[in-house]
């Protein structure tokens, strides 16, 4: 199955528990793309209503593809080509979609907190190595303090929250960066 | 076995693959902080031999374990309490000996090409996992673009790179905060 991220600014919750926007980080938006890129996903959106951050992500990624980067650095080049910034993640869904004969991705969402009913990392990963597979897989990640509950709502299926070794965990605060490159290894990394 | 992390700034090498010191990323010191005490590592190393670059590192960590991100951020304050800096990748071994009575740690070498002998990651994984060897180890990892052979030379043991499945392979330029990332989830992470 072909895979593609989401990194999602809105519907996202703050420290306090409110449904906010949060802002577009560079340097996410690059280890996103190469973390991406070394995993083969088809492609990587990130997610903002506000107009002004899907700008600036827009001229970050210009300047790797067509501008000085290209020339300074292609494999960061190829990394950005992967890259679309749209308003909602229904608008990412809509965008596989389209170039699946309108077959909806299959949504996974991801959570650092244990509140809901999930499916094990072994399982997503047979499923999503079924090369005959034609379909395609949606995995969405939050900043700020993890994703909003109406949007886990509507995910397909959730995966577990990522945790060390019980001699070794209790600390639960990874980067959203991360995070991305572990659940990409558990789901695709060569064993 | 107890676990420490190296960010090493030197000896590394350069595109061109010559001999250099990087320069130290806030946002390195960050992630790296944060992953370490969410895999439950003992300690995180930062490796320059330039004292500008030492100090600002000591800056950084000091605005969080006594300025005002204590306060504002209790858990990155918690995160940068295991953080030392150090001139070598001898003076992180010197100082964890120094409390495992004399025992000089495991020195782990990392690396994203495929040039020496490796130990697979499972054979590691149940090596560090036995809760009743005190002794150590000391994970080592090259910023730029990678660390220096003679380096290499003197570890104990190196570990695989890291890959996708051959079906999505290709694209081999992770940063560093992603590698570190993956390479504790294998070694420590919960499955």
């Amino acid at each position: 199955m072909d895979i593609y991220l989401a990194l999602v600014h809105h519907p996202v919750l703050n420290r306090a528990g409110d449904v906010v926007a949060t802002a577009v980080t560079n340097l996410d938006i690059h280890d996103l793309a190469r973390i991406a890129c070394t995993y083969g996903c088809r492609g990587t959106f990130v997610v903002t209503p506000i107009s002004e951050q899907q700008e600036l992500v827009r001229r970050i990624a210009a300047h790797w593809i067509e501008g000085e980067g290209r020339t300074s650095n292609p494999d960061r080049s190829r990394a950005f080509m992967g890259l679309e910034v749209v308003a909602s993640v229904e608008a990412a869904m809509e965008s596989i979609a389209a170039s699946k004969n309108g077959r909806a991705p299959l949504v996974i969402g991801t959570s650092a907190k244990n509140e809901r009913a999930t499916e094990a990392f072994e399982i997503l990963r047979e499923r999503l190595a079924r090369e005959e597979d034609p379909g395609s897989a949606l995995i969405v990640f939050g900043t700020g303090w993890g994703l909003a509950s109406d949007l886990l709502d509507r995910v397909d299926v959730m995966l577990p929250p990522i945790n060390a070794l019980p001699a070794r965990a209790g600390y639960n605060h990874l980067p959203v960066r991360a995070a991305v490159a572990i659940v990409l290894d558990r789901l695709c990394g060569a064993r």
